[in-house]
């Protein structure tokens, strides 16, 4: 999308040199990073220079290109898929992305690797565009019909947790597509962005939409159940980073609450899905998928602009204080009113995703 | 409670003049200040060198204590109240301080005032300390009962938000008690501490704990459902700021997520309540409480040690995002499993508190 009206991705490459916007000085500085060797992919992945499942999906086909590109070897092929493989456990998009380069290149004699690897990696990142551009289409019909609802033209108030944006993607976001297609429809819309402690991943929500020029509010993570209980909230959508093909959602951490606070007061609560992020492989999200534990000082220390101007850390907790910091939580198919997937809306359970992606479902 | 080895209360008076510990500094700086006038009162309430209910009530006190110091007219001690009571607006122990120090003080000759406050204000803080003792001992058998169903000896694990700790009261906390009971009791017991965005009260909490020797883990509000998904916690305890006679509690925002999240899971969920934090006024917690909006400078900038070691503010969010404010919620009666009040243990409910309050529910 658009960043002072200029268009941008979050991943592209020059001459097969993979550019990224570095994403730990947003929202604070606009930053280009360029990713030279498999080493510094796997850093900008495990350091989230860039984050957000399908965008790190893409990312690592462009780490599996500069490995080949170096050496494409059968050895450094499995070698250089472990090594970003190790980065996140529970992002699927990552799994889902090596195991296709892995799938296409191993048939391929070595010295045709690196060109075919690029390719793919722009395949990936292009594929990914059109996905997060249908979930918008088709998540734009449910804000159309809300907005049809409303006297006066008033804003569709829909509130989202992390940033399931452009940024966590190639282009257009999950959860933020049908803000985005809503906004080109001339729909007014308002979004409450939560901040999503531990890494306020919120601010780079409230970026993106200031950027392009949509309404919202950043609230903390606590807020939503009040604004939910004072009819404050529309619709909820968020972002996953692993679905079962049960329906269950591990997404950012607390998204959980929001969706019992959603249940709890009749908001209808919707997960942008592209299908690369389902895992076909469990069903059962609470004992199934493993959830990340991040370090503690993402949640004793938090990053800013100082009053000075440059970005700088303060510590909020007691020193003799520890903390845990778990990622992720699993949101029960249960909770969950409707997937919107790159191929229709559907009910979050396995007959409900049986009918859009039968060929996997069956 | 102690630190460092030494026994302080959060609010004390020398020579009638109020001395408290002024909390915006902590957890990082222990300092104590001294309250000259009402203004000076008033001020330390509204921008929260003081806070926690229990606690704005007992100050409130020493303010009319203050102003009737300098002006122990009718008018002075109506202009004096009003001041008070417009400085928060949801805590109910500040109208009720309020309330009772008029009640006594209207009848005196304007000449004997002066010391009949500063002789109540004391007797309120008195009261308080003893309020939360007995929440404490009260709330110890459930922790002991909890206790007794663990193998080897293994702490109970009590999640609490906000700080509803010592330095919310004048002395034990009200959430914290049934904690520092236990602890002396020889419970081992393990708190999981919300960091309670926006002002981070957790680290006030985990300070407290930490001072006191109790183990304790500070955690993103986001992380409790996930915790309670998992199994790691036995039970929550948490603080209130007004409690309807039918039971609902206002409290810091995001506890009304924490009590859907214990709902779901089958953790019992506890407040912690002291009788004048009961508005026998009202019962439709939701249609009834005023809830307070603040500032959003506290949304968007967090404060903390910077690595020079002084207290600095960052700000998190881009500089064109506006932030939404709101600093209580309201978790439904139907939502908490028991009360734990200076009399006893009794459902959430107008019938359970009649059992306990028949003189008031009556």
């Amino acid at each position: 999308m658009k960043v002072d009206g200029r268009h941008f991705r979050s991943i592209w490459d020059v001459d097969g040199t993979a550019r990224i916007i570095d994403q730990r000085w947003l929202p604070h500085e606009f930053r280009i990073a360029s990713l030279e060797s498999l080493d510094e992919v796997a850093t900008a992945i495990r350091d989230m220079w860039v984050r957000g499942a399908p965008l790190i999906g893409a990312t690592a086909a462009y780490g599996i290109a500069a490995a080949m590109g170096r050496d494409a070897s059968d050895a450094n092929l499995r070698d250089a898929s472990g090594v970003l493989n190790a980065t996140r456990p529970t992002a699927i998009n990552l799994r889902w992305a090596l195991d296709r380069c892995r799938a296409a290149l191993q048939p391929r004699a070595p010295e045709a690797r690196a060109d075919a690897a690029l390719v793919l990696a722009r395949e990936i990142a292009d594929e990914d565009v059109e996905i997060n551009r249908r979930i918008g289409l088709h998540g734009l019909e449910i804000v159309r019909e809300v907005a049809a609802g409303k006297p006066n033209g008033e804003p569709v108030r829909i509130l989202t947790h992390c940033n399931a944006g452009w940024l966590a993607t190639v282009d257009w976001g999950t959860a933020t597509s049908p803000m985005y297609q809503a906004a080109e429809a001339g729909i007014p819309v308002h979004v409450w962005v939560d901040e999503t402690r531990p890494r306020n991943q919120g601010a780079l929500t409230a970026w993106e939409l200031g950027a392009h020029g949509i309404s919202h509010a950043y609230v903390t993570d606590n807020a939503g159940g009040h604004l939910m209980q004072r009819g404050e909230v529309d619709m909820v959508i968020v972002g996953t980073d692993r679905t079962t093909a049960a329906g269950d959602v591990a997404n950012k951490i607390g998204t959980y609450l929001k969706a019992l606070a959603a249940k709890d007061n009749g908001v209808p609560f919707y997960v942008a899905l592209p299908s690369p992020t389902i895992d076909w492989s469990v069903t059962d999200g609470l004992t199934d998928i493993p959830i990340e534990e991040r370090d503690a000082g993402e949640v004793t220390h938090v990053q800013g602009t100082g009053t000075g101007g440059g970005i700088s850390r303060v510590r909020v907790t007691p020193e003799s204080s520890g903390a845990v910091n778990p990622a992720f939580d699993v949101t029960p198919a249960r909770l969950v009113t409707r997937f919107i997937t790159e191929r229709g809306v559907c009910p979050a359970s396995a007959a409900g995703l049986a009918t859009l992606f039968g060929e996997r479902a069956a």
